[in-house]
């Protein structure tokens, strides 16, 4: 599983579960799944309302634990969601405790097993692909791939390092979309580039010194939208690999948007433009 | 100046600094503005580059003080950045420990005082003003206010409960937006939205239940766009109080974005039909 960057301009979030807050939880060492010892094997966190009720609803996601208030138990079974794990109910202090103090749960709280992760072969050449390079806050990454799932993207490819886990605070703002868009984890953000270039995807890339308005730049799937992070922008070989690099032009006086806005608007953009071309 | 709610769906941020952490932090009373007491004098908290940055070069925003690393301190004084008072050189620690753990303030801090705010009658009916009913999450409402200035939005109406305070993290995700686009609080949005259209504006709100999709309804300025909050969307009379509800309409499996990206969508959509059809 991917850790989050230690990195000065984006250290771990807050509303990320934290180990030292747990004393009162309860441990059921035996019910762990019969796995090696390791990173690979740690449980996935997700909290909130759409993020558990979307992963409990999701065949594919191993529900290791539910933790959920009576209320939140009561509202899961009027919805009609099966579940495949007797939910152990809880007072709403028992779930805030593992969570950063801004953390709003609803009342739920899932130890999951990560989801299997497609290799980059195994992906269709059709659609949009969307390509993170080392965009650290968990915040952002969430709210992309919220709005990815929103495009229905094909898939979202990020970095081994430098991309947060998809857990926790991810999994909150990723409001379910975990369950829905596969994330695609390489070691070589530029090689994963060109592998998908050599299966036919178009490689636009987006940063604020991009040579033509997305608006105006040809568009066709399959297609790859790549995304550097705030600050910092497209690294320069991933830039240097894409076929065009585009801007988005704005009227008013900030020229640079929150990357999960900037990625909402390209996904707009490129989706009208492809539809429309089809 | 507003507080954040201090609700149980959106209580105060981790970002947002915190009074009991400042035990080393140099006093210096004597220094404090000669006003009377209350929380309408209270310092906005402004961190980051840009933010403090853009700051220091609104002329309208009066700093109080301003503490730097030597090193922001060097990179204002190239960037050519005039300081209306001496920065007080101090080590990121002592920045970092008023701030969240995870606050990235890139070695600058400012006291300032709040920005004076525009009565809703000062408004010119031109173009687009953006109106917020009821959203908390100050990340959220600073990455609106950031791309609002993108999109050069004439103003931002919140309502003065149940919004957060333009400082701290609010103005850390707005990234200098606060200087660039005008908060206008008023106490009732029905009313206020009332107002403006006597004064000519289409009010549009946006609801994953309105009767068409934003790219369908005609559109024109003066234009209020209505944001709801996450999850609660828009109030009643909120909804009741504007000439057309609108939908953004999604292709995929999530049909509901991040306020923020919603945002931008509306932002993007209404931008583009408004300069076509003027």
């Amino acid at each position: 599983m991917r850790r989050p960057s230690k990195g000065k301009t984006s250290p771990p979030s807050a509303d990320h579960p934290r180990q030292p807050r747990k004393p009162h939880w309860p441990r059921r060492d035996e019910r762990r799944p019969p796995r090696s010892a390791g990173p690979a094997t740690d449980a996935v966190i997700l909290y909130g309302w759409h993020t558990v009720k979307t992963a409990l609803e999701n065949p594919a996601r191993r529900i290791r634990r539910l933790y959920a208030t009576e209320n939140a138990a009561r509202r899961l079974a009027e919805d009609g969601v099966t579940l495949a794990v007797e939910p152990e109910i809880v007072r709403p202090d028992a779930i805030a405790q593992r969570l950063a103090p801004d953390a709003v749960h609803n009342g739920l709280l899932a130890e999951a097993d990560p989801l299997p992760a497609p290799e980059l072969e195994e992906l269709a050449p059709t659609g949009i692909v969307l390509a993170l390079d080392q965009i650290t806050d968990p915040h952002n990454v969430g709210a992309i791939l919220r709005t990815a799932a929103g495009f229905a993207v094909a898939a979202v490819v990020t970095t081994a390092r430098h991309s947060p886990e998809a857990t926790g605070a991810l999994a909150k703002a990723a409001s379910g979309a975990l369950e829905y868009v596969p994330i695609v984890t390489v070691q070589n953000l530029a090689r994963a580039l060109e592998a998908l270039r050599e299966r036919g995807f178009l490689l636009v890339g987006l940063d604020s010194t991009g040579d033509a308005d997305l608006g105006e730049v040809a568009l066709s799937a399959p297609l790859a939208l790549v995304l550097g992070a705030e600050g910092k922008g497209l690294r320069q070989l991933t830039r240097a690999t894409c076929d065009r690099v585009a801007r988005l032009d704005l009227p008013g006086r900030i020229k640079s948007l929150n990357v999960s806005n900037a990625a909402a608007l390209a996904l707009y953009v490129a989706d009208k433009r492809i539809a429309n071309s089809e």
